[in-house]
């Protein structure tokens, strides 16, 4: 089974990664990026065949390793 | 207008830190993992209100900035 997490900062979390990605796009001529956050997505295959089974065990993955939940949500697409 | 950019390894392309986070998995104890593999996201807020247009700027962003076209795929959602 294919799992998709994705992992963002939550809100009010500085994100300096953006905002170079931000600025950078302004030097390239981007004039009219008003904002940008970067995040991450980690794609698992899974043996677990059942989508409730994978979507548990991706969330203990998700509270554990995946994501620091002080500072970042996440969210988990089941892919089948 | 909100616009999501996913920027995935292509395969093939060898991917240290899904392999990391993939051992870690195993080590937590998550047998069942088979494989793992990371990319990222981009969510930018554009000044831009037509949803064609914005696909065509962010395109543009992507080969010029955000995606390494030789080792990356990237995929723009629009979010409204």
């Amino acid at each position: 089974m294919k799992v998709r997490v994705t992992v963002t900062l939550k809100a009010g979390v500085l994100d300096p990664q953006g905002k170079a990605i931000e600025g950078a796009l302004k030097g390239l001529g981007f004039a009219g990026v008003e904002g940008a956050r970067q995040g991450k997505i980690i794609d698992l295959i899974l043996a677990e065949t059942s989508a409730d089974a994978a979507r548990a065990t991706v969330t203990d993955m998700c509270e554990k390793l995946l994501a620091n939940t002080v500072i970042e949500n996440y969210h988990i697409d089941i892919l089948g």
